[in-house]
């Protein structure tokens, strides 16, 4: 059984690699964008949806075309254990999520995936091993179909200079740029800088 | 001149296997963490903020420890060209911008990221020695702490099965799953399905 191009071995290590550990969520993702991969046609352009913001979209990125950056994956967080590949244009689709009804097959998963022991009471080589035995048996395809309003990319448009920060944003977005509108992280601004010419204190957004 | 652990070239090369294509942003992006990485302490866990879904995240991605699935980076869509790498637990961090100001010395950068030519009247090769050339030149550093209410993660808490949809969800998220609320992209549902044993009909939300 492989995933992708991958041995299992193989795609263990390039998770480590990428993920830092090799979280059980990734090798189910693994079998998962495997199982939709050989249920789509060959020859199409896919774009993908992760239902989830955990784990799942790093197997789609490790083992498709689409990441984050590039924006052929989306994350559409409804904490559903489910990924979607679609054509990018047409919209047609497959639909594979992890299905609780076929977890009665698999006690160590189900307990791992409902929390239904505190995780220092699981062995996590063994919820690995069954992980492993259980490949696709664990999971179901749906064809859907994804609305047309989420095709595509919506482009930038074009770029302005927030007269707030300074900085470049999307002219689209207001007057100022949306964290100079309320939604920045930041709470404390040093204007140290090291590198660089710029000695202008700025206030951080 | 390196970008993280990497020459330019092989950083080019793991760009283009991972992101698709050697996006200018990644290049400047490789820059931005590099010089981050520097400002950090070395004896730090780190988590970080791209505020930009564009490019950026996929540069944070390939030189940090950090991914999107592994939750150590976020992305906060402000549509600045900006990151920020942060304490992850008391918060104080740098975050590196690409400034306007220092783009007057580089014309070329400054077209293609202001968009002042189509671009198709753009090299992108003479756009990618000029990015190579000023490396962390078209860069400002900022010293900041980053909220609390931003640091560490929500957990997902208990785990329910969906009475509409038969999957799993975190329960606080309601009596039935987010997109069961409203939320999915999915127009078009049919019961098909390969493999597996579920004949059920199931309606997609």
């Amino acid at each position: 059984m492989n995933i992708g191009p991958y041995s299992i071995e193989d795609y263990m290590h390039l998770v480590k690699s990428f993920h830092g550990n090799i979280a059980p969520g990734l090798i189910i993702g693994g079998f998962m964008v495997d199982l939709a991969m050989k249920e789509l046609p060959n020859d199409i352009l896919f774009d993908a949806i992760s239902e989830t913001q955990t784990c799942l979209p790093d197997a789609i990125q490790l083992l498709t075309p689409c990441t984050i950056g590039n924006g052929w994956v989306k994350v559409m967080d409804f904490g559903r254990y489910a990924l979607c590949l679609f054509d990018k244009y047409q919209g047609d689709g497959v639909r594979v999520f992890l299905d609780p009804e076929k977890l009665e097959n698999w006690p160590e998963i189900k307990t791992w995936f409902f929390k239904l022991k505190p995780k220092k009471e699981q062995d996590p080589i063994i919820l690995r091993d069954r992980i492993i035995d259980a490949g696709p048996d664990i999971l179901t395809v749906q064809h859907v179909t994804v609305d047309k309003a989420f095709l595509g990319k919506k482009g930038k448009g074009a770029i302005g200079t927030c007269p707030s920060c300074g900085e470049a944003y999307p002219i689209k977005d207001g007057t100022v740029c949306l964290a100079c509108q309320g939604g920045s992280p930041y709470k404390r601004k040093l204007p140290n800088e090291k590198l660089g010419t710029k000695t202008t204190f700025k206030v951080i957004q």
